[in-house]
């Protein structure tokens, strides 16, 4: 499997060239090959989507916005795959609710495969003989939709696993992968001083909407982690009673505790005194030295507390993870798991990391024109911004500037976080 | 498909030989032919299930019922096949949820199918050589699940109805059925004097617990039609704002045409002012003379209301229908649709018919022993009662004292009804 | 308080005489004096309503069923009231949602106070200048109004009771009430043989609607207790793990067991070992002779399957019933709670009896005409029939023949059971 | 009922002076008044609280944490009164549900009464006699809980609305205000430019904990209005179609329209082609001058959009405000209504304003020690931030640096907004 996840480098993703597209189109596919058509086709909860929709609006996004505007009477492959596949762009067109995807069995995965297969096609024809005068804005479009297609490759890996946990065989998708026992290196403790930093996208590469425009914070002193909190630490605050007490949560994060009933972090199990945890390879042990995932921002905002910490913001997270490689555990190494934590300060790949910062509008943020506006600035409330890239993620895919969002409750992606404090 | 779906003759299904057995297992695998893996993974809503569901249900029973009492040392096919295909029965074991039967991905259909071969060898091997002191109790058993597994038949056509009904692309599982345009023969009323009558199920033949025993009733006289409602009378309610009058509705109706904002039966769509149907040969018009179908009893009894008539009761529709010879269009037919109203009387097939008695225990009634008393009596509460088989119904399966029952407010089985009065 | 309880004579109760009437409006006043505003206007539950609220609503029920029709240009004394205070006439009007009625802090309590005078004034006026040619029908309606005004007067006390209970003060609306600690006397069983009875009302006395017409039932030989079930016995049923056992329960009292975490009757709870419950005199512990009382359907059934009986028919309640004489605890003595079960049998009063019959119509059954039709048909449903009165209900109020209906699943009135069996 | 109304001057209301403290005292017996005891008891949604129990809950909060801590040997007024009129601090113990408020019609208005008066006499002994080592403490809590029990007559306002709104009838709480028809001033664009910006409390007067620490944020240039936007805008947003064009609302916003229906503000009703709105003096036409009141963050966030504008973020409007003097319509003034815009810029008064700030902790933010350290961090997640204090808001409770936090969603509050931009 590891040769067709090899990720396309970041420069590539963002040239808008065939090659970069056909590669990323290619590993999406090759995501999905471990999968039946029955494991396709089924929604586990209203916020995943089944594999076979992720095959298709990949592609509706690619026929959408860039065969129907520049291909002359470009025709739909299928005259309802717009209202099945549009996800959320209100101003294209009404579109199926999003709770109802795992309901169409038909089109089958045959018929999706032959569609992505039709606008592939169509794509290297339109690329290859695309007039000057709109090249560069088909070539802006295409990286667009290699970006949108790498964040629902990831989507694919976290919605698969939450089907197949929801599952009581706990049917793996990949090979096991060993758990270890030994704990994680101590952290270390970054320093940064008070002053006004430049945070944001700036320049010609690509970057989403929200990313920009570059812009200056006054930040105080802080430190931050050399690396996520891990298991073993995470362990400690429930073994201390830490979701029993209630002066560690915030109000709502406590309301959910109870309501939901959550004891652990999403997909732990105990069995005879031993935490286990659902993977893509199946249930193992927990590691003690991996970093603890799949919690929601009330949890990592508890721990935080527990510790006599907190979150880092997101500009800190920024200013820090500047200095260092874009190295780490990413979907390209076909692990899928998160990696036992090393000694070298990491900032990139392994778990998204959840930062006490809301995901609203940069000042001066401008959304892009037209229905791709809907892209990110209508999420900009009620949610919490996450960085770094985790084990799911395409390498080329992040930045240190890159900035993803999900709601404080949400656990189903593979969300970390680490520790910061003044 | 015609062929695969002749019934065994009632008496060969009530004879727990393996002949029978066979036909009948092998006609259920049938059913499924049209529909691909996909189509019988999903589970569509809380109520229905998957057909792979279904599948490994019936089974299930064999191996619970027949083969792990009967066969010395039985080992299951698969340790966890007895939590993920008990469908209800408490005294067995835990269960997996109902809601979430179509999260299971896995096992794959093909294993499903393996284990149906696996289960079937055994039930061969068993009947072949069953020592003499059991075999009568081991045929009792095997007859039971023949009449369970006609049911489920019966609920894998309603239940992946249902889910080709929730995808916006309407797509069909038989070849098209045409709509007539002529209007059913008028109703004949056929007239009963008041007087004790005997009502339910007596002798050897096979019957379900709930059928028994029989016993005596003092009927008023009684008058009852000799069809089903058709659909243009249905239309002539609907014309008249029946869905719209209160005075026409039951309290609980009332409540439940508004929060579901019904407006005809289930699965009827209005275009360009005609009324279409969803059938399992897709989209089509409203045949008049079809018995009304996918109704509710709310539905049923706000009709005869405003009809100035009732519904007949459990016991004068099996008075009446005991008279008449148990024909009509059924299961074995393939049609798998109500057919036109004729000018005869006829009692069964097309449509289960709502009555307005509730489903509660005949005087004297006693449950089977064992995890098997669940299987009826239980439900004995909040159920209305309907007779006479569908079309979706193996003819071999009903008799004129069988016990159909199902929720007032539930529509997705074959349901329609006839009137009667005084 | 007891003589302002004394009931009206259940002959004077249907005369529609004036003094009739104005005895029960007057005790309807009188069930309220022991409450503050503040109780009068909460609503604790959907089903349940304010004092204030019954109040009004009975009032209305003779503005509009005999002011408004048979009063020459008769004005409502206030022109929303009708929209207020009509509980469900759909065929009247639109109404004021029930879930609702707590909203209305206004009109005050002092403002029903005059609304009832008034209306009260005008029906005295009424009455007694009444042409011959209307006596009859407004006697019948006043007749009417005033059964309807006791079901009223126990639903405050039912109604109040909720409200208070859901205090955690749980504070008292009369005095203490000393509890036993006797065993009640052993239960007799009554024997009747098979053959066709008459049930039903007949004659011109008062009945409601859906107690005619009087017919014929064929009845098999039966047993019928003595008495109810008395809490001593349910305890037992309690210790003996009933309501962990799923195969005592009809399936859907199960699924309301577990989602309603249900361990015993409503207002019973454990302290220190002992079982103690709420009355309308507050918390005391349970009286082992007193009948176990606000029990579901649900938990009358399965006690009954566990004792090895059924609950009787509610033919079989009347048959047995209409041998004894109307005596009991009802609202007149002003106990307004259960008293200890004695050696003579009894069937009326200190508790509604659960029977095994679904309500529905009678064999020719007619509604009464026009907005009056509304008050019993509509609800032939989804619920049970309960026999014989309450302490919560007036003497006069009750017959043998008199069908009162709640859900499976209700708890609130004073419900409990007697067994049955062949 | 001006003179009552008259606040305490802030610096007063901050000296933890029994003066002032019997003043705020006096002031919120005061705002009940014009209240019944009916009035008082019921709640009218989950997220509103029952005048009563306002009345009770701010003599707990000194009950609890001035005389319990502070008074030797102090003996509670009823023992159950910490459980039930706990609002929400987890760490003293457990308390009511928020939701079941309205069911308290025990204790009964005239107990409330009794124990105000009770805790008020014990207070004043304490103040008048505390030993100097502690009265700077006692001090602090008093200043707290006068600040405290301001919030709170600010919330008998709103909850009394809402649930006078909820009746049909729709009471007036206040004698009528006149509605003017004349248009507001145009707004005035008041510039500021990029820089580093001080902002957040410091100081030894009174301010809440999450007020803190005054810090610093860089700000780019940035333009706000002088004035929030008025009824007249606000009516050309929604015949422009506001409420039915999805490109102008925040995703989260959308789906709350559509569930629930939103056409308008809360409260405003179309009478004959005219807007009307619920006010505290009952029903009138919408004045087109008022500021717009009522609306949620999500109105206020689409109107900015359909503008061409956004809304300030929390530092913009505190560095612009304080430049201006602290004057504006007050709880004081006894209007309770906004009143129309002036010519002046005005921040303060009238409506609280949304800001686009998610409501999250100051760089270096320290809750304050035990169960009050639960007043405001535990809040700091999916809420937004509301600044400038509105007509039911006392004059010497708000200040620039002042931060008020709802729910995107929430609308029962005096809620505008004034538009920004760059």
């Amino acid at each position: 499997m590891h040769n067709i996840l090899a990720s396309v480098p970041a420069a590539d993703a963002a040239s808008g060239s065939y090659e970069a597209l056909r590669t990323v189109r290619e590993r999406t596919v090759a995501l999905c090959r471990p999968l039946s058509a029955e494991d396709c086709v089924v929604q586990s909860a209203p916020e995943t989507s089944p594999a076979k929709w992720h095959l298709a609006h990949t592609t509706w996004f690619f026929e959408n916005f860039v065969l129907a505007p520049f291909v002359g009477d470009y025709r739909s492959f299928h005259p309802q795959f717009g209202y099945l596949f549009n996800s959320y762009y209100e101003t294209v067109g009404s579109f199926h609710p999003r709770r109802d995807r795992g309901l169409l069995t038909r089109p089958s995965l045959e018929e999706i495969r032959a569609y992505r297969i039709h606008v592939d096609d169509r794509l290297a024809d339109l690329l290859a003989a695309a007039p000057a005068e709109v090249s560069r804005e088909i070539s802006q479009r295409v990286t667009l939709g290699i970006h949108h297609e790498q964040q629902h490759q990831e989507l694919i890996l976290t919605d698969i696993k939450h089907l197949l946990a929801s599952n009581p065989l706990r049917p793996a998708y990949r090979s096991a992968i060993e758990a270890g026992r030994d704990k994680a290196p101590a952290i270390v403790w970054l320093s940064f001083p008070s002053g006004l930093y430049e945070v944001g996208h700036a320049g010609e590469s690509f970057a989403f909407d929200n990313e920009a425009p570059r812009h200056r914070r006054y930040l105080e002193n802080f430190r931050i982690a050399s690396r996520p909190v891990c298991n073993a630490e995470y362990v400690a605050f429930i073994d201390d009673g830490g979701y029993g007490n209630p002066a560690l949560w915030l109000s709502d994060g406590w309301q959910t505790v109870k309501s939901q009933a959550w004891q652990a972090p999403l997909y732990w199990e105990r069995r005879d005194g031993e935490w286990w945890q659902m993977t893509l390879a199946g249930m193992r042990p927990v590691d003690p030295a991996e970093p603890v995932c799949h919690v929601s921002y009330y949890e990592a905002d508890a721990y935080a507390r527990w510790a006599g910490k907190r979150l880092p913001s997101e500009f800190e997270w920024e200013v820090a993870a500047s200095l260092y490689e874009q190295d780490g555990n990413f979907l390209d190494s076909g692990r899928l798991h998160p990696a036992p934590c090393g000694v070298e300060p990491r900032f990139f790949g392994d778990v998204w990391e959840w930062t006490q910062s809301p995901y609203v509008a940069y000042p001066g943020y401008r959304p892009s024109a037209g229905a791709l506006g809907e892209y990110n600035g209508k999420f900009m409330v009620n949610q919490m911004v996450l960085r770094g890239g985790s084990c799911a993620t395409p390498k080329s895919h992040v930045r240190p500037t890159y900035r993803n969002f999900f709601y404080p409750h949400d656990r189903w992606q593979f969300k970390g976080f680490r520790l910061a404090d003044n």
